[in-house]
């Protein structure tokens, strides 16, 4: 197989990538072009890009736009990237989140709420750098293989930037999720199969057609970029400091990678001060391999056929579990992971204290916080933050048989006082 | 019927209600003491908030947050609302919307996407105010008539703030939006009628029950002033200028007659300069009672039955409605229906051109749009902005028969290019 898409541009206008100089692989450290690879030519490890940053202010950053655009110093794409049509996504509420926080014992507790975002899942951070480099390459497709949440969000995307965009899904997808991408384009594929055929399929794609940009498949390394915007956020949004403790759910495991990575890229740019942080992983039991791994205490991770409703994090063979292994190790973090019915309670448990209605990946990362203060992983005495990635009205299955209307009552008083609501 | 709810305080502690003075009535000009009232003691005409405003900078705004807070100074809120627990609603997106202008052939077009909100629609704005309101008068419970979106706002809001909320809907409303209040609280109530017979057992609630702050009755007059953040960020994100037309969806038409408010703040303030704009109402046809008064060229509103997908506008006796006619004829404006069948249309319009996937009031104010140029009413070569309030996952229903996958396909290279997607 080929490690670049034929017929995307190999190179780019100057300044079309920012500050960032190659792509580097995260194995050997070759260096190569920036451009459609993903993989090393020489190892076939994992790309990532690479910068030179100048010296950048924290007054540079709050002079920028409230979405993630503020931070593009910082991203590979172009200086005048806020000119394109794009979702303006990002700088998402973050919430102190005391009545969680009570509820579990923990002293100081923030809920980095991306459901907010234009597609209500942080998947509209990483589209919107791939839309940059899809567009700087001359891509003619813009495509992806997704659980949902990426279909979303490259469907609409795509439209605003008025780019052809073909999103394959796996044909058990919740609903709510198909009309949210069909809505926005007419190319909607369901795909026989779970995540993980999709994918396999997205790549052959990508290497077989001409002018295609799979945004998590030939233009991966830019893509994957936008999630380091949550790093940012978080950081800005407490005062420019990093968290003593993060939670962050694995699909791929790449959004947790990234956040590692900005808030090193934080410390080295002196945009905080440096100091010790823990990472940890939330999984579903049904799709765990690399909770499973951290557990046995081995290195390699086993993939699994997913069986969970948390289906945006139903990713059998996590491209980055490897990376989510050594950051929770090496920061003093752990990967847990939580059962369907721990899954659908956490969900509640978010809504009724802090207002927040989060998808199962959210619901997984509330409840994998509640079993790590349970099991004593979490130190509940440092400040930490979770991420909810996704919005309940997209899983609205994985709730509606567990709330509703408390009572039905005519339209009268003495209905009402019957009913004993006063 | 009494004018103000027995047993929540009469009067609040100072500065409670920031820089507000007094309530005022819209129809006789009668003050009243900021409280929990919302009828004229003497001609029972509706009371509004009433202001001496000190002089307010463009740079002590854009050193506020990103949500509605940044104009607390124009709001009857304490001047530390940032700190008690609230959804941190607003700062929503302006977008340019070049592919939609294009279509309908506008020279300048904007969407004020107020479907990101903390709970996807404008609701958390006015909700946000209300339960500042209800904190400040000592209320026990947080509580609301609504067609599903109020509800869902003042559930989430509740349960952040740590506050009782009951929260009353019609019987037949969507299901989304039943489920995305009852995650929020164990006390949603179905009332078998209509939104109008759910309002008028609120009402009866509001007279009756101790220290029930029900958000659109007795705290209304600071609810209502939610609705201006909407007219100060489209001015603010515009560079502090106001558009030339604006079309807003109208349901109470409370919303319109803020914005309309909100300008003249604005200008009064000299914060933007002053200018002729147009203010334009959009209505569903199987709820139209201020379009057919507008229509007509009369000046009393007919009340109807409703009878429209377009749920969240179902209000068949709007209370602002003839406000809402006043504003419309003397600005140069004009209100505008559309059928079932054009709002579908308009939600599909609007996402495949900008990437936003409106409900069904969205759908109407689109297809209003289209139906403005059409029919001359609207001039295309001035600056038009158009509000979409809601969030498309809420009324899914609307538009999930029209679009879907456009092939179902097996999970192989040959597959894919035997669909012809190639």
């Amino acid at each position: 197989m080929s490690t670049a898409a034929p017929e995307i541009q190999k190179t780019a206008r100057d300044g079309a990538f920012g500050n960032a100089v190659a792509l580097s692989c995260r194995e050997c450290g070759n260096r190569v072009e920036l451009g459609p690879s993903y993989a090393c030519p020489e190892c076939f490890g994992p790309l990532e890009v690479a910068y030179d940053f100048p010296a950048i202010t924290h007054e540079e950053i709050a002079a920028g736009p409230a979405n993630i655009w503020r931070y593009k110093a910082l991203l590979p794409v172009p200086t005048d990237i806020e000119q394109s049509p794009n979702t303006e996504p990002g700088f998402t509420r973050l919430l102190r989140a005391d009545n969680l926080a009570r509820e579990l014992g923990i002293a100081d507790l923030w809920v980095k709420d991306d459901s907010t975002n234009p597609t209500n899942s942080f998947k509209d951070r990483v589209v919107a750098c791939a839309l940059s480099a899809a567009r700087e390459l001359g891509a003619k497709v813009f495509a992806c293989p997704s659980t949902g949440n990426l279909a979303n969000a490259v469907a609409a995307a795509g439209a605003r930037a008025g780019i052809r965009t073909v999103v394959f899904i796996p044909s058990n997808l919740e609903q709510p999720k198909q009309v949210n991408s069909a809505v926005f384009t007419d190319s909607l594929v369901a795909v026989e199969g779970n995540y993980d055929d999709v994918n396999k399929l997205a790549q052959e794609i990508a290497a077989e057609e001409e002018g295609w940009a799979f945004v998590n498949v030939n233009v991966r390394p830019f893509y994957a970029e936008g999630s380091k915007t949550l790093g940012y956020e978080i950081a800005e949004q407490l005062g420019w400091r990093l968290p003593d403790q993060i939670v962050i759910p694995v699909a791929s495991g790449s959004q947790l990678t990234k956040v590692h990575k900005a808030f090193g890229e934080l410390i080295e740019l002196g945009l905080v001060e440096d100091k010790p942080y823990r990472i940890f992983g939330a999984q579903a039991e049904g799709c765990g391999p690399v909770a499973t791994a951290y557990k046995a205490g081995v290195d390699a991770i086993r993939p699994v056929k997913p069986d969970t409703i948390a289906k945006s994090l139903a990713i059998g063979n996590p491209a980055d579990g490897i990376y989510v292994l050594d950051i929770a190790r090496a920061t003093g973090g752990a990967v847990e992971q939580v059962t369907d019915d721990e899954i659908r309670e956490g969900i509640v448990l978010l809504a009724r204290t802090e207002g927040v209605f989060t998808e199962t990946a959210g619901g997984t990362t509330t409840a994998v916080l509640k079993k790590l203060v349970e099991t004593g992983q979490l130190d509940t005495s440092l400040e930490t933050v979770i991420i909810n990635t996704g919005h309940g009205l997209k899983t609205l299955d994985a709730v509606s048989g567990r709330v509703g209307p408390r009572a039905t009552i005519p339209a009268s008083y003495d209905a009402f006082e019957a009913a004993g609501l006063a």
